[in-house]
């Protein structure tokens, strides 16, 4: 939850004359995404988005979520979409902050997603995959594989008190991450953060996807593998296999996961499950003064990742055909 | 900004099926208010808000507030109104807490009020204690004359550590509140915290009033003495006598200001400066762990009180009639 930067009303007012969406009636901040500052914006024109793009986002990066979010939306993915300025472009400037006006999406994301969720979710992520053909701009993934160890040694000694062993379970891991990490899978726009969080669902019918703001150009079985951390466990850290199996039938009935990509999702879940350990590791480590979002507690990745260690092969996962 | 209390989509589901609103489109937490979770929150008939009262707020106050809200409506004031549930209560209980859900006033809060702001917010306010009558609920103000002192016990030894020579200040400006405060007054529901954050806009004109979580009898002329404090003084806290004068003007248009109401305002603004003070001091010391809330700096509340304390005749805030 976050609102870091106020905005003025005079300062509104003079901003939204850029854009044909009439005049305010009001501005909520709304408790929603880390990153970045959100409004509820509702104008003449009716419920929107207002994304105030804080510190942590790379301004050079917008051009690239906001015309991903267009070209997504364009070919059908049910995705908020950036409202154009009258001068056709997509970015402003607001209280000294680069932002941008997004349409609303309406929906709720589901705190305990079932099976019938999973389906969906893997329906639309495969969606999203084969929307994001042709996009044209590129973005590498800037937390994969080869960021890892700088991550991880940016986190300095403090991983053991975290928990007991934990500096030698991520150092043999990358060790062999390091030397297995595929890279001949197909490749396209990935999301790269499909947490339940990211993903709506109005009467239980799934009906949209929001956040872009990790997406990049990666391997698309990568992004399957992170939504089977973030979708396919139990609270108590448990896998459900049942739900994975929904994830990766929704996927395949789209876009067809070929064997080597199911082979591989042992690994892919390994490297996923270190990834968001190594941010949360690090969040957790280095709390900013006065922060007012609470770091997650990265130990849920602990045991996601020792789960998938104990993998042998991808069809512990359930069976996709 | 705050949302203590996290809601499940399932119970909202539920929740939702004891009052005739429809069904969900969407639910998000929203920044505003410090002492509730408030959500915005999207069915078939629209936008509403939903607040879960947090420890903070008494459990046996909350018919009134309610209640006053559903009265002050009927009487042409514009502020939200609890939607009833089907059973025709105004209260329910959701995730624990008691929640109400609310109707959504369009408009937004003035970071930096004019006079013409000034002037309407006297008469909205004016509006509010005439629309108050006959409401039957009654409340004390348990933050009027007689609590200051043992608020001002309750913040300890720490007040000189916030600004020198602070306790001496807050002892003798207590010691000639008690001894002179008026009781004569003309009473009635008062809003009592009447701050810009509570008061709406639309394309300039006010909309309405909102947060009446400290509304009590009370004298009404203190009610504008905390206006006074809240809308008329510049950032660098000089008084405004533009503003007040409106805000005077304002009210006295609606209902008009007797004499001894108005040759009180000296003392009523002084008290009404203390009381902010002393709430602000006991924060500002007594910050909780894991706060999500930044104290507010009671320093312009010193700056305020004495501005007051230098004030000899009532004239000096403006002229009515």
């Amino acid at each position: 939850m976050a609102v870091y930067t106020e905005i003025t009303d005079t300062e509104l007012v003079e901003y939204l004359k850029q854009y044909d969406i009439g005049e305010m009636h009001s501005l909520k901040g709304i408790a929603e995404g880390v990153e970045n500052s959100n409004y509820l914006l509702v104008t003449d024109a009716g419920m929107h988005i207002l994304t105030l793009y804080e510190k942590r986002v790379n301004e050079d990066d917008l051009p690239f979520f906001l015309g991903l979010m267009e070209h997504l939306a364009k070919n059908g993915l049910e995705c908020p979409q950036p409202i154009a300025l009258k001068t056709g472009e997509q970015l402003s400037q607001l209280a000294g902050r680069p932002s941008a006006v997004i349409s609303y999406l309406d929906g709720n994301s589901v705190k305990r997603p079932g099976s019938t969720h999973c389906r969906q979710l893997g329906e639309a992520l495969a969606q999203m995959h084969l929307a994001g053909e042709g996009f044209e701009i590129e973005r590498a993934n800037s937390l994969s594989v080869e960021h890892w160890r700088p991550l991880y040694q940016m986190s300095g000694s403090g991983s053991d008190g975290v928990a007991s062993g934990l500096s030698a379970l991520i150092e043999s891991e990358l060790d062999y991450l390091e030397g297995n990490w595929p890279t001949d899978l197909p490749r396209g726009v990935i999301h790269a953060d499909l947490f339940p969080d990211n993903v709506f669902f109005l009467k239980e019918k799934l009906s949209g996807i929001i956040d872009f703001y990790f997406a990049c150009n990666d391997m698309m079985a990568y992004d399957i593998a992170i939504c089977i951390n973030a979708w396919c466990f139990e609270s108590d850290h448990s896998f459900n296999v049942t739900k994975a199996q929904a994830l990766l039938g929704g996927y395949n009935s789209v876009r067809k996961i070929s064997d080597k990509e199911f082979s591989s999702m042992p690994i892919l879940c390994r490297g996923s499950a270190l990834r968001f350990l190594l941010t949360r590791l690090y969040d957790w480590l280095n709390v900013p003064e006065g922060a007012m979002v609470t770091p997650k507690n990265p130990s849920e990745y602990i045991a996601k990742l020792k789960f998938h260690q104990s993998v042998h092969q991808a069809s512990e996962y359930g069976e996709i055909g």
